[in-house]
């Protein structure tokens, strides 16, 4: 997606060799009108799948995911990290552990909102170890449903994730594809959609 | 705004006699053409406002507030509740209290993200003691910059929020207003606009 791959160059920090900021329009600064393209993106990439719901992880996730949903005509659901005094009924939850946090945490869908007829596309805004979209699976799979793919806005193709994800067996459509971030430089993969 | 109302009485649950649960469409799962209204609706109160940024807080106003960022053609900018490690740059701090989780949260936004020529428009998916949205204006007042108005989604109108936002000065606009929620019946005031 050429305007992502213009606004990661521009706008993005490869703060070391794994890490790339892009607070300025994606994950604490949001773009819409990016994210407007990015739902739009996502829906050609998977359209013909008979999605019915889309699932993420709040924050990051929710801002491309809405965008999504609003192009594809199916609601989102966004996976709490923390549990609420409103949120006290019954749960799905999955293990994820996050590099850059550094801690593991439990995150939850209630049950009712993912039922067995669901086709399920899960949207998160990075894939690096896999840990979130894997643990978003997981509840989709505790569900009984459907995993009709895996969208990611931006995927550090270097890191683990991608290939696990690949190796699960799921259908992977990232918009941005990082092949390094060295030295300060940000490197996209040299290929077709990258 | 009427569809918005349409939903809180089909899909919401007055769970207490100040707890509406509205995790059907608006902080749990989101229904994405309801957000696009209620983008839409909040450009209609404020255009002419000269508002060049939105601020909210993660994750419920993340939804609302990039449809309304998109309608508006302004970037938004999320709180954040706990500070992560990409995000160890100058902050602009305030202290919110959650009735509803019991806590004290210290939310944060990189200072680079707010200046003193903006005029911010804060957003947030629920207005009931008024604590998220005056740690919102105090970030604002922080960094310098104008506080446009307050657009909130759903308004707890008898809850002390209201009145306390009003008398610290700022321009109050809520799409619904709820009058009670006394016996699990969902009362909204009765005025236009309301």
């Amino acid at each position: 997606m050429q305007l992502l791959k213009e606004k990661i160059l521009n706008e993005g920090v490869a703060l070391s060799d794994t890490v790339l900021k892009v607070d300025h329009f994606l994950n604490h600064q949001i773009d819409p009108e990016l994210m407007a393209e990015i739902g739009q993106a996502f829906k050609e990439r998977f359209e013909g799948k008979n999605i019915t719901r889309i699932l993420t992880l709040e924050s990051s996730g929710i801002a491309p995911s809405v965008m999504a949903g609003l192009s594809l005509g199916v609601p989102v659901v966004f996976a709490r990290k923390r549990k609420s005094l409103t949120l006290d009924e019954n749960l799905l939850t999955a293990e994820v552990y996050s590099y850059t946090k550094q801690e593991t945490n439990t995150i939850a869908v209630a049950d009712k909102f993912i039922n067995e007829s669901d086709v399920v596309l899960i949207i998160d805004d990075f894939l690096a170890n896999g840990e979130a979209a894997n643990a978003l699976a997981d509840i989709v799979h505790l569900a009984g449903a459907e995993v009709a793919g895996i969208g990611i806005v931006i995927e550090k193709s270097f890191q683990s994730g991608p290939q696990k994800l690949k190796d699960r067996g799921y259908h992977v459509e990232s918009l941005a594809r990082i092949a390094s971030l060295s030295n300060g430089e940000i490197n996209f993969l040299s290929e077709v959609n990258a």
